[in-house]
């Protein structure tokens, strides 16, 4: 019982210093959709993801010659061809390549956790993957929510209670926190049919307008890939690549 | 549709600056038990409540002779005679007399919302009265729970969602902010026991240990009182004595 690892949510990335501890392991989640589209990208090959903060940032690598991937506001950043859409990642040509990519709120989530030890991205794309490896490490856990723009969003709550429940499952983890118990009441509400769950969220409305139905279906179907996204310095590898360092 | 006002919950006081808007009514909740304390007060004849955010400044107005209540970590601050336990206030001679108040986390919250026009006290123990006044309004509600140093709280988010619940009801507001469906759903989940639904939460926890439980049942037992605690300048009093200045 004493030793139980503590599994823990942290609704906003303005909210991360009241949560953050030593030797934490820390997943990033953005489930629409920075973080699917990454768990996507690796699936389909690419070697190395670059998040960067700001459009400028991008341009640079842009500049240099780099693939990559620029969103605000759930669309595509003019001048770039790609945004974060999982669908434009699901490309054969990107085979061992490196994206850059730029989102609203994923890769300032990303950035957020710039000072913990172990950084992992997530998604209900690789639910039960990184769900399996987090239980076997034997270390406390934070589900880092992204939200929008710094407000709570109810897609990355889900998604994170959905990790509480199997890190929980497996009898090595408790959850004293009130926004862990909270985020794993709404995973359990919510489990049976994601999309009715969503309906009435603010994130959702926002991508149904720009026609994303079809990017949301795909981001709220677990366990499409087994891929565990590291990071490594300021950039994100296969956990397989990294080992191998 | 277009005319319905919007009721939003805002989780902790930190990320206040990402839902305050003008012109909008702010529903300060501490159910553990500020707010409940200070709904009580006013229920047995307290006439007017400074919340003050220091220690120092609580033993300011002790020391010009004010009845003064300080809690910290859930107990009475040495030297002070009354903590924030709603019992505490159930005194006949408070009648019509002035309390001075100091809280973890309740009266943070309270200054938070300073620059907000409108602040009233909320707390399950008025939920029905209050509810009613908001309907009647025909203001944005931001429902702005204290939580536990600046954490999520579940029995606050829970009290919000009770508060939305009502809101809706009336079809004179929408919710379209994630962390007010959230909110309601967690209500929903809740409502038919909140002692057993908030049995793992923290707040509660450390409660019990101090032997609270008996103050944790009163807080989370709705509609004791009809009052409705209002701000006026830097402290409360009854909305009806607000009405009649």
């Amino acid at each position: 019982m004493q030793n139980r690892k503590k599994v823990e949510v942290c609704h906003t990335p303005s909210l991360y210093p009241q949560y953050k501890k030593e030797n934490q392991i820390v997943v990033v989640i953005d489930v629409l959709r920075a973080t699917s589209a990454m768990c996507t990208a690796f699936s389909y090959g690419v070697k190395k993801i670059i998040p960067v903060a700001t459009i400028e940032e991008a341009q640079g690598y842009k500049d240099e010659g780099y693939l990559v991937a620029a969103e605000r506001k759930g669309q595509i950043v003019e001048g770039f061809g790609l945004g974060n859409s999982p669908y434009g990642f699901m490309n054969p040509e990107f085979e061992g390549k490196t994206i850059v990519i730029t989102t609203t709120n994923g890769t300032r989530a990303f950035h957020t956790a710039k000072d913990a030890e172990t950084v992992v991205i997530g998604s209900l794309l690789n639910l039960d993957a990184l769900s399996n490896w987090l239980i076997q490490q034997d270390k406390d856990v934070l589900l880092l929510a992204s939200g929008w723009k710094d407000k709570f969003c109810l897609e990355d709550t889900i998604c994170a209670g959905a990790f509480v429940d199997q890190l929980i499952a497996s009898g090595k983890f408790t959850c004293d926190e009130d926004s862990s118990i909270a985020a794993k009441y709404l995973y359990l509400s919510a489990k049976d049919n994601y999309m009715a769950f969503l309906k009435a969220s603010s994130h959702r409305r926002r991508l149904k307008k720009l026609n994303l139905n079809e990017d949301i279906k795909y981001c709220l179907t677990p366990n499409q890939t087994d891929v565990i996204p590291i990071r490594k310095a300021n950039y994100l590898i296969l956990l397989e690549d990294y080992r191998s360092i």
